[in-house]
């Protein structure tokens, strides 16, 4: 496996990290010093936020692994690939004339689940992921390589809160499914093919409780028998097909 | 990653391989010199042959890499599964009153896969997984830890040849689903509901056309948009979702 830090082109000292965020660059994160201050650096935390671009505030010693140039106390990750705000996402595939289907990967953390999960998003009609910046795996080519190019083709969208992007996808019509094991709902029973948004957990913690208080239906894979859960990607397969299905036998 | 050759516990020896066949020990595969010959080694070579153990004839750099012992000619590796021959499997779930619900995997050779389709398969409420052993791809801890145990629970059968293991369960009742991207049915158009055996066949090449020929039905999982083909535990995960689904919506 790839070492991270090796896995993206990084930029390195305030200006260019400044210059980049002002040009619109994709980029993937930025490591800040902890205690590092200045008028230089709060632009760079208020475009960063605005941009929603995940910061990560480190001690010396991380900035000091990621580069050995003079960093200035910032280095920043360029992103391998685009990210989109989530309304504009919205926007584009309602203007297309589509029902929208989007995934939210709630703390999916391993890069080759959500490489995993784009691919088969992409193959049952998703238009869109969104991702949480806090959990932030860093999509790497590992990524990319797993989805099998997926990452480059579906809407890719990252949230820095995910109550705000629930909220964002409620009021525009999008119906947000929280998937639990212990959901009321059999997925097969659930609604999906109005504007949809499902959302995935990690295995362990499963949803937030955040999703949780604010979906619009807790949806469940049936078990035909009790043994252990499922493998989030092949639980995700699952829910997009579904998704599929429904929507090609009422087209 | 372990090694293979260090994952499961060796044999070594014509009697003690041959012994351990005489007494029904679970034996993984059997690694014969290719110019060994003898009353020993033409037993050892039968009881294999009957009991379905795969056979690896090979030179000797290979079995001196298995093992700094005397060997003979013959190492085995002992087996951490139990295999069932596939009759007295159908037979066992037909007995307990369900209605057969079987994979076979015609050709999938990663263990990984091997592990994560055991898993999907018994949460899916299958009974049954068939493996040939002529792709052999051993069961070694990391494919049991892969499925979560599932291996270990779900009725394990091996086939020297698939087109009889169609033929068996042809024989037994069993509709045979071939599963292909051309395949001429939708999956969610296909009944499940009655003794099933869906064939998942390996990314790159599908089934095998001994398998296209047998099978009752070819099926496929549609694509909302044409882009590469889904990963094969992905796939076999949707296809016994739909199995569970049809079964569970018609209970």
């Amino acid at each position: 496996m790839m070492k991270k830090a090796r896995a993206l082109p990084v930029l390195i000292g305030r200006k260019p990290v400044m210059e980049a965020l002002q040009q619109g660059a994709a980029i993937e994160k930025i490591f800040l010093l902890r205690s590092a201050t200045g008028p230089e650096i709060s632009a760079i935390r208020q475009l960063a936020k605005d941009l929603q671009v995940p910061v990560s505030q480190v001690p010396v010693e991380k900035l000091n692994s990621l580069t050995r140039a003079q960093h200035q106390g910032v280095v920043a990750w360029t992103s391998l690939l685009e990210y989109v705000d989530l309304q504009s996402a919205i926007s584009h595939v309602v203007e297309q004339g589509q029902t929208p289907l989007f995934l939210l990967l709630d703390g999916v953390t391993d890069i080759r689940n959500v490489g995993a999960i784009a691919r088969t998003a992409l193959c049952c009609g998703a238009h869109g992921l969104i991702l949480p910046t806090s959990s932030s795996a860093s999509l790497t080519e590992e990524a990319i390589k797993t989805s099998a190019g997926a990452l480059r083709k579906i809407l890719l969208c990252r949230t820095p809160s995910v109550p705000q992007a629930v909220d964002t996808l409620r009021l525009n019509g999008i119906q947000v499914f929280g998937t639990q094991m212990q959901g009321s709902i059999p997925v097969y029973e659930a609604d999906l093919q109005g504007p949809s948004c499902i959302v995935m957990g990690a295995e362990d913690k499963g949803i937030s409780k955040d999703v949780v208080r604010r979906a619009d239906r807790l949806i469940r894979i049936p078990m035909a028998q009790q043994f252990d859960s499922l493998n989030v990607s092949v639980a995700a397969g699952m829910i997009l097909y579904e998704a599929m299905r429904q929507r090609l036998i009422h087209m």
